[in-house]
């Protein structure tokens, strides 16, 4: 055996050892290094590989253990024939494809639920702008504090512990450590056999419709509100009752007492992200008893709060026990685990648990402990904190860039406390053709009309969220987005050379501009006003809830406006070509396009 | 503050470092330590609690990177006033508990299905004598192995690698890992869209019961069956066929024509552990072909194989992609992680994924890569042979301990090669309060009677399993279920002074006993013959399949009867009284009570 048996990749997360192991096995397993075959001494191997000897040696001794090969005194190192026995000779009948011809759809009972497009955003990482809500950018998974919870998890005692769980039950130390640091947070009593784990919110829904729905059921659910729930429930055959929803959560009319049962999103109403005010929960939850209804509250984001105290939870309102309450540890850690919860009557949670058993007994009991390990040492709330700290951080960084935009047919609703901002597109604008082509410039957008049982409501909204992009990207994506609708709506864009109105160039563009006070209309409808003196300088007044204020300065050279502002628009000279047209004074670009347009005062 | 603030556990799981995190964290979260509350200085603490100073401002210094504590210029370290905020005082309205008024019943529209006992042997760790099938005690746990898998899984590269898994899809390194290492052995050709991961077998089943059955549906399920998918079909209010088993696997006759499909468990049969021969896979593809129904094939334990070369899969002999296989990785790490899979057409495995999203998305993807690494460094195969080795010798540890057996009135099947024996008892044995009893006394054995459509063909059996006990708790866990059995029929029991017979006693006995033949029927139906030399000596020779023979010394003194065999009965030596009626001998232990009894030769 004089050629290397295979070579290491010095550039791989495993090990050099853990490298040489697998190529050995690889080998064994798929018959390249037959039963008896003689491999080369630690010596020769470390020697070709240009590893230490000990680390071959360590790995011959592991495979010794392990029975992958025996050494046999004097004559070396072999392949076990007994592994051999561990492979299967296909049968004669088997390697041949299946024809395929059977017809499946007749045979599937299942009847199928149309799927959102909002939840089809597959392979999101890969796009450079992915402005979407409740997916989490890898940069704030809590890597260190992750392992560290899972080592402990891997502990001998801690295994020995969780390890022997069986049937049923959770981990008793993760519902503990719920009910302690979670539940009474959202101000929610609990003892434990009212509480049951579940992989995650999704989890926790489809236990829900499954005990609750059927075709005689009527259940209310926002409008807008989560497609997820609306799928599961008419999936059940049940009735869907659509209860719009206001600037205070969902409204409670007459209707709504015909549901057996109404699901709300009361933290961040899904997708608008309006929290219901603290009187129309106290509301809901005397109709839910007036009407003998039931209310499942999923407290979407319930940690992820930027405007006044968190509410407390409807469940912590509730004294009938009328209330299933539904929430889940961050999405942050999704992607390696999911958990949610169930907290209800012990009555719900014990049918709840049968047929939790009937799916898949309990979420896997290694991850209930990490995760028991990962709340208990603080992490979990730290970890919450900074990210309270780094999604407001991208909030305003969003809202700002938003609102320097300039020339953009959008309108961006008032803020409202959640991680997404609600952006409305002019009619003739096709939302669903202009969110595919922004995907094709690496810029993820999410449509809302899945979320409407009548899709012809979502008038030409789509959202813009910030969980899932990092601070850094979100104004060079917001750019982005600007060309790109400048692009689009060319065609409808006033030009500078058929402009309406007085070109004013030279001269009488110093003369016009010269102690003008102009102002305009922001895209969220404050009004700016902005002062340029005749010295050069220039203020800026923004009627927001948060005055803002700014100075700069401005020139004409040629035919071009030039100006410069301290912060706004980050601090960067911008050149327009003017036309005046009554009051009404418009901005065109290099490319000699209508960018802006403002009142200038008569006065 | 004088006073410790906590005390430390040096017998805790977690480091100093951590528990003093973890008292920190709960006093400040708790309202023990208020915002502002001043803490001891790290010289300070360290003192209190004998841990060295370093350790004490390295918990500090996580501490304030989180934010919990502020350190003061001179004047010391304080619980930060804003981790105050992260908490909720309960409103007003909450803080009482529900007052449950709720009738629940009336409201829940899932169909109860009835569980079966089976399946409730909750904490069965807790038993020293617990002989189940399928549940593995913490020894087998491979935990170097595991961790090694799991910290692999945790490295930066891995973590950035899985985490921004989105959508539906499942690691496609743990699905090649399944492919080439698991699929392959079993004879089967896959591609990745023919797969489909669930958290195990049961979730695999419930998938395909919804998708496949509604009410219209009629489904063959062995008799004796597996209960959970008995369940799941019948909860969907689908027809069940019971299918007989013979000693070849299900029974294939007309009426298996009229199935839309049939749920097989052809490696080990559940329950009876019976694998089914190649003839009759040969006959089921056929009939299924000519039928026009599908197979669901779950290769329950294809891993453990104690008679030939394992037999092909079904999925393997299919040329139309009517068998859908269903499968898992060990249960021996189902307590940290069920990771199962459905391998199907891929028509049928993308309408499979689609109600797996309405479920809970997908397994996992931390589980997933973890478990990718464990099987790609061979250790998964390296457990599954020590696995097998033990696991061997748990079933020959469990067969010589039950046809040690002596008057117990239990008839034993013969071997299958299965981790199970098959046990009968009498017909007038109540075996559910048997098994109830004997798990007051520690034993846990399985009732059968659920495995059945119709309950009355139990026969009064139950099963014996050996993955859940380690090897030498087999001998004293029969030896207690004699006494049990006995102490349980004691009623029935001949006693020494009112047996029907001759007492031989004293040298009347001595006289009888030399040179005599003695024929035993054994528990499992095969005869031994033991020979009784006049020099003392003795032979015997079982006529079982494996020739067994031993030979040992035998003597009386008074009027007991002694012997002991060289191997046999543990070497152990015993003493009786004989009781002679016509040709049958009759043995009384020193109870005075019945015991055994044999045929002696007339010769």
């Amino acid at each position: 055996m004089r050629d290397a048996l295979f070579y290491l990749d010095r550039e791989s997360d495993l090990s050099l050892r853990q490298q040489i192991r697998q190529k050995l096995v690889d080998g064994i397993r798929s018959g390249a290094f037959p039963g008896g075959t003689r491999l080369p001494s630690s010596r020769k191997l470390s020697q070709q590989l240009k590893v230490s000897r000990n680390t071959v040696v360590s790995v011959y001794q592991d495979l010794i253990a392990d029975g992958y090969i025996v050494s046999r005194q004097r004559s070396g190192i072999f392949v076990n024939d007994d592994v051999a026995k561990y492979r299967l000779e296909p049968a004669s009948e088997s390697g041949e494809a299946s024809s395929g011809l059977l017809v499946w759809p007749n045979r599937i009972k299942y009847r199928r639920v149309a799927t959102a497009n909002a939840d089809e955003i597959a392979n999101w990482n890969a796009y450079p702008y992915a402005f979407l809500d409740g997916r989490f950018d890898a940069s704030l998974f809590p890597l260190s504090e992750w392992r560290e919870a899972n080592k402990l998890a891997l502990g001998v005692a801690a295994v020995e512990d969780w390890s022997t769980g069986d049937g049923d039950d959770d981990d008793p130390r993760l519902i503990h450590e719920i009910r302690t640091k979670f539940l009474t947070r959202r101000g929610i009593q609990a003892s434990d056999n009212e509480v049951l784990l579940t992989l995650g919110t999704q989890n926790s829904l489809y236990l829900i419709a499954r005990l609750l729905a059927d075709s005689t059921a009527v259940i209310g659910i926002e409008e807008p509100g989560n497609f997820r729930m609306r799928s599961l429930v008419e999936a059940r055959g049940a009735t869907v009752r659509p209860q719009t929803v206001d600037e205070d959560g969902i409204c409670i009319d007459a209707k709504i007492d015909d549901c057996d049962w109404v699901y709300v999103t009361p933290s961040h109403q899904i997708p608008t992200a309006v929290p219901m005010s603290m009187e129309r929960r106290r509301e809901l939850v005397k109709a839910a008893t007036d009407g003998d209804f039931l209310i499942v509250e999923d407290d979407y984001e319930c940690e992820l709060n930027y405007q006044d105290r968190p509410r407390p939870a409807l469940r912590s309102m509730d004294k009938d026990g009328r209330v299933i309450y539904v929430a889940e540890l961050s999405k942050v850690l999704s992607p390696g685990i999911g958990l949610g919860f169930i907290v209800a009557d012990a009555a719900f949670i014990r049918r709840a648990r049968e047929l939790r058993r009937a799916l898949f007994s309990h979420p896997p009991l290694y991850n209930q402990r990490a995760a028991a390990y990962f709340l208990s040492l603080g992490y979990y709330d730290s970890m919450m904190m900074r990210l309270g700290k780094t999604l407001g951080d991208r909030r305003l960084e969003l809202r700002d860039a938003l609102s320097n935009m300039r020339g953009v047919p959008l309108e961006i609703s008032p803020e409202v406390g959640g991680t997404t901002y609600w952006v409305k597109a002019p009619r003739q604008f096709n939302v669903a053709y202009f969110v595919q082509e922004a995907a094709e410039h690496g810029i993820l957008l999410e449509p809302v009309a899945d979320y409407y049982q009548d899709p012809g409501r979502a008038e030409n909204c789509f959202r813009m969220g910030i969980t899932s992009i990092p601070q850094d990207k979100i104004v060079p994506g917001v750019r982005r987005l600007v060309e790109l609708i400048r692009r689009l709506v060319r065609g409808q864009v006033e030009h500078l050379d058929t402009a309406v109105g007085t070109w004013l160039r030279g001269p009488a563009l110093e003369r016009f501009m010269s102690g003008a006070v102009i102002r305009y209309q922001e895209v969220y409808g404050t009004v700016c006003t902005i002062r340029l003196h005749a010295d050069g300088r220039m203020s800026g007044d923004m009627e927001s809830a948060s005055e803002d204020t700014d100075s700069g300065a401005w020139r004409v050279e040629g035919d071009l406006f030039y100006r410069r502002w301290d912060r706004w628009n980050y601090a960067a000279e911008a050149a327009y070509y003017i036309v005046v047209d009554g009051d009404t004074v418009k901005y065109f670009n290099h490319d000699r396009q209508i960018v802006d347009s403002a009142k200038v005062d008569s006065a």
